[in-house]
């Protein structure tokens, strides 16, 4: 059976599609629920076994080498942002999808078989921390811990797994020799310099830096203003000035401030405590932890100058990650024979790729996304680019099980 | 039956009641039914008639003119702000139940009955906006509109109401002459000028500006910092100019940004949309204009140069409201006779006694706040206020039904 990538892809963009051209699947979602349905589907007719493991990670195994016990993983993810595009992970899924299904179509027995893979909860949208499944895998988070997170609402993702049905208790029962991910780039690097694939080196390193300031509840209308400690005002002037250090930085930074959590949070009552996610990116970890350190030392006089302290709820490093060195030079290479302009790169995100890589040679191909938009229904790759993409797994997966 | 007040309002206290001596009691939420329950259960102990109307107000009728179709109402609300105090509300139902009582208890026909009311939703902590019971009762707003108020998980306020049991369709059906209400002063003006009565006068003007900021999602990673419409940073830096414009501003303004709500609120995704709701307080509503203009002008283009958009989503004036000039001269008069000390005050916030201003001659009686402090557990009025303020209410009472 053969594929078009781009219809497979089109399928999929309508399970839990927004009206303005993006996705919402999020984790343990009805419409995370259905993606996974049609991928287990799609995956058994083309000839795969598909399992279920205990944290919902799907691994759909096609037979190209039924004597062996060692498998090729490739795959990505199928749940999105709130505001997702419709390429981000499901592409790397889904080429893997069509990659494998064609070699197990051609009958020739391979060295490995290839098992594609639906790693959980990668965005960690609905449960922090992201790259869930991916990282329980590799042993870095315990089964229990993945399944006890916890959403806004309060249902654990172990709940939300089961609610849609998606919670298993089966193992790969194959050994892994290597991890291959396609994935859009989601930055301008690719794009602005007409190159066609990325043969991801490693990761920029980020820290996550999740700090409440807290102050105390008082009514917003009667209390003497020097009498208020209004977390809400400590936690808007850190935001300020975090952005404002950044813009001065002399490193080359990537930065955030995306979510915060206000508590009472009634317009009536003035915040006692409010929780801000702020995130430093560069390739260099040491970087990172430099210019957090001297944006805590900046912030704590003025936030404590307003009657409120600063609470670290979480202070978390993120290293750059090297990627496998033999599968950059596979991916140039294949690029090559393909007639693609290929370009080693970093990645400033993370993606279950690197997760993998802490227990495996692991590989991560990028292709380019119009304006390096993502986590946003805009987000863009044109069709060659998909098909360039789809033809590289292919084509790596060719030499992985050769 | 006598009851003695204290007593009284520590039962109460124990409804919601939180781990740091204050109460959380939500419009629509078990704890609010069952301080509904206890206060329909002590009224008709005492001889109160109770019914609940279309949006759950409650009206306690104690006959205290059998004959008349007219009545004193005489209350305030049980609901509480998440992180509320064990007087805020409380005080003035239960001084009134107490007060009610004790005249019907005397035997002694009257001019008119005494009808003692909880108000529903007075704080508009789970629904806004405040004042709900009461803007119904007064034909400012309609039930359906009250009813149909959501919370942030989108329940509404009659659903809520329904689910406790709570939601009636009776209407007072007695012609009221006059409203009465106890409350807790939530400023530090009668503690420290050692006063131990306040006769409001009228209440300050606020302008409620609900402002959302409006950016673009993409990804906090890969995305180019250019390229970000970051609708936080907009809303942290409007946050940050409100609390430095109004304390450079001459006029003698209370001011507040207490909830903020960010959309699509993942750590993953540069914030689009931002909404922060300001509020600006002072005697003169046209301060509250002039000074609130300013601040929109004043941050127009500093959000503009972050890419980010203003949407103004609510901008609501509530003009300083007069109370009425009999029941002032009266409250002094009470406390001169009870020997208490007393003044004519504002208040700065809004009370249920200020919704029926508009309908009816209504009166406001303040008791002292410890440190002016309340929508806190540390809220603390001292016993022999709480005891003058039901004297007060007993001597109004008897005024007003004479």
């Amino acid at each position: 059976m053969h594929d078009d990538l781009i219809a497979l892809i089109d399928r999929f963009s309508q399970i839990g599609s927004t009206m303005d051209g993006g996705v919402r699947r999020l984790t343990g979602s009805p419409e995370d629920g259905a993606a996974r349905t049609l991928f287990a589907q799609l995956a058994t007719e083309r000839g795969a076994s598909v399992i279920t493991d205990a944290v919902g990670n799907m691994f759909a195994t096609f037979p190209t080498a039924p004597d062996a016990d060692t498998t090729v993983l490739c795959g990505s993810h199928l749940d999105s942002q709130p505001t997702g595009g419709r390429f981000d992970g499901t592409l790397g899924v889904l080429a893997a999808l069509d990659a494998a299904a064609a070699l197990l179509a051609e009958g020739t027995p391979l060295r490995h078989n290839i098992t594609v893979v639906n790693w959980t909860n990668e965005e960690g949208a609905r449960f922090q921390p992201s790259l869930t499944g991916s990282s329980v895998f590799t042993g870095k988070y315990t089964a229990d811990f993945a399944l006890g997170l916890r959403d806004r609402l309060g249902t654990s993702m172990g709940e939300a797994l089961e609610a849609i049905g998606w919670l298993g208790e089966d193992s790969l029962g194959l050994t892994p020799v290597h991890n291959l991910e396609l994935h859009v780039e989601q930055g301008g690097h690719l794009e602005e310099s007409g190159v066609q694939i990325g043969a991801v080196t490693a990761s920029w390193g980020v820290r996550k830096l999740t700090l409440s300031f807290v102050g105390a509840p008082s009514h917003t209308g009667p209390t003497a203003m020097p009498q208020r400690r209004d977390a809400m005002r400590a936690a808007a002037l850190a935001i300020t000035r975090f952005h404002d250090q950044m813009e001065a930085e002399t490193a080359r930074l990537h930065w955030s401030a995306a979510k915060i959590v206000a508590e009472p949070d009634s317009p009536n009552v003035v915040a006692s405590r409010v929780t801000v996610y702020f995130e430093i990116r560069n390739p260099d970890q040491a970087v990172c932890t430099e210019v957090g350190d001297r944006f805590m030392q900046a912030i704590t006089k003025d936030v404590a100058a307003l009657g409120c302290a600063i609470d670290v709820a979480t202070d978390e490093a993120r290293p750059g990650t090297p990627l496998s060195a033999e599968g950059v030079g596979m991916t140039l290479e294949a690029a090559s024979a393909l007639g693609l302009s290929a370009t080693p790169m970093l990645t400033i995100t993370g993606h279950d790729a690197l997760a993998l890589a802490a227990v495996m040679p692991s590989t991560l191909v990028f292709v380019p996304s119009v304006g390096g938009l993502s986590h946003s229904p805009l987000e863009l790759t044109h069709p060659q680019d998909l098909r360039n993409g789809g033809a590289m797994i292919q084509a790596l997966l060719r030499r992985l099980t050769a």
